[in-house]
């Protein structure tokens, strides 16, 4: 059988001292070092693997504090803080560099309560009648996404635009069932929103990305190998620093998680 | 000269290891515990005090991990990583029980770029034009803020509402010139957003909240004393948890701090 390229790019394997051991994979290079997404995706599966964690995602934050080299890497994880519902995590991501991430994670059993989605999910066409994006050159892991863009395209024109707002269909490629690792790694697929803005690709990168998830695992599990629908707009670009706001949406109008940024920019 | 009673709320003094202490203050008292925005000040001004500290705050974490109780805490601080614009920082706030707080910041230095704020702030009459709203019983904490509420306060006639906007005029009271603790605890102002979604108060606290700032020291110090407007909204009611998404505009229109919190609740 074979390994689906995230399986292997989250895989982590027993180290020293109780920590966990990851490797960057070929397959998610991006520009500079991996795919922010999985790196978000290989802690929070550090949690998911101890044998301490009870329930399912409810926040990560993932700090970028410097580009991962190619190669191991170290990921150590902390229970700081557990009650009936809640576990309050830590995490740090190491190389012989240093320390290149840190993260924080609250993990939740979710109960029977009055639930409502508020926000609305941006009107689409079905992914089926959309083109699929090539693959931009010095973007590997783009390869390893199916992205289908319903507004807001990387820019090719060099005019820039008013809204930032960007809206795509996307899943894994090959088509991989919805966990909670690959639902992190899309919270990351937006490009940076300043390119939008400036109509051309300037120097970026997320330095903190917080995402909160609204299922749990029996509800991604009902996703399957569907798209889902992301959605990501800027709100301020402040002096070399933007935040972009996100939503990722099941196909049948649940609200998987909402995603936030503060990314680094040059202009 | 009196202290604010907010500067004596975030005031930390050295103690053993290098480690900060401070203690919880009568007038920021809420509910169950201090007010999370007063906390959420101490672990931000806890890395302003380190003489290690360059720039400015652009992006804090805080997980509530346990309610904090009354009297004194430690909170240490540790630089991560740094370059020659970011530092990352991790921070715990400890009592006898043990981990009651962590937390994560972003410190970092602005730079001249191209620069817009694409959000677009709310409509709101004057605060001058509006009358401060009573201090709630039971949350003492209230009486130490000037509120004026533009749209959305908190319900009182057991009617639930299609929509979780809240928009309010804020500052504090007595009147105090903003810097980042107090803006930071002003990004903590909302009241639970499941209130107005079902017309009545229900047990809700903030799990993890994360603030994006947008200005730097003396960008802040253009606003002065001025109240600020603050708007946040609910995207999403999911067994359980909320999140909360809000933003604290100046009153010329600049976008301060975008700002994001997962709350649990029952109903």
């Amino acid at each position: 059988m074979t390994v689906h390229p995230l399986d292997d790019a989250v895989r982590l394997t027993p180290g020293a001292d109780g920590a966990l051991v990851g490797r960057t994979t070929a397959p998610y290079a991006n520009m500079v070092g991996p795919f922010g997404g999985t790196t978000a995706a290989a802690l929070l599966h550090a949690v998911e693997l101890h044998d301490d964690r009870a329930g399912d995602p409810v926040a990560l934050t993932v700090n970028f504090a410097a580009p991962i080299a190619e190669g191991e890497f170290r990921i150590d994880t902390a229970l700081m803080r557990a009650n009936r519902t809640n576990q309050h995590w830590t995490m740090t991501l190491t190389q012989p560099n240093g320390v290149m991430t840190t993260a924080t994670a609250v993990f939740g059993i979710r109960r029977e309560t009055w639930s409502e989605v508020e926000a609305v999910m941006p009107d689409a066409p079905a992914p089926e009648t959309l083109e699929r994006f090539p693959t931009l050159e010095g973007i590997p892991f783009m390869r390893n996404y199916d992205l289908r863009y319903v507004a807001g395209p990387p820019p090719v024109d060099g005019v820039g635009q008013p809204s930032s707002t960007t809206t795509l269909w996307a899943r894994d490629y090959p088509a991989r069932p919805l966990d909670f690792a690959a639902l992190t790694a899309l919270s990351d697929i937006f490009y940076p929103r300043i390119y939008r803005r400036l109509g051309r690709p300037v120097p970026a990168g997320t330095i903190s990305m917080t995402t909160y998830f609204h299922v749990d695992a029996a509800g991604l599990a009902a996703v399957g190998d569907d798209f889902v629908l992301a959605t990501a707009r800027g709100q301020q670009y402040a002096r070399g620093y933007l935040d972009q706001t996100g939503q990722v949406w099941s196909r049948d109008g649940r609200l998987l998680v909402t995603t936030h940024q503060i990314v680094y920019y040059k202009d």
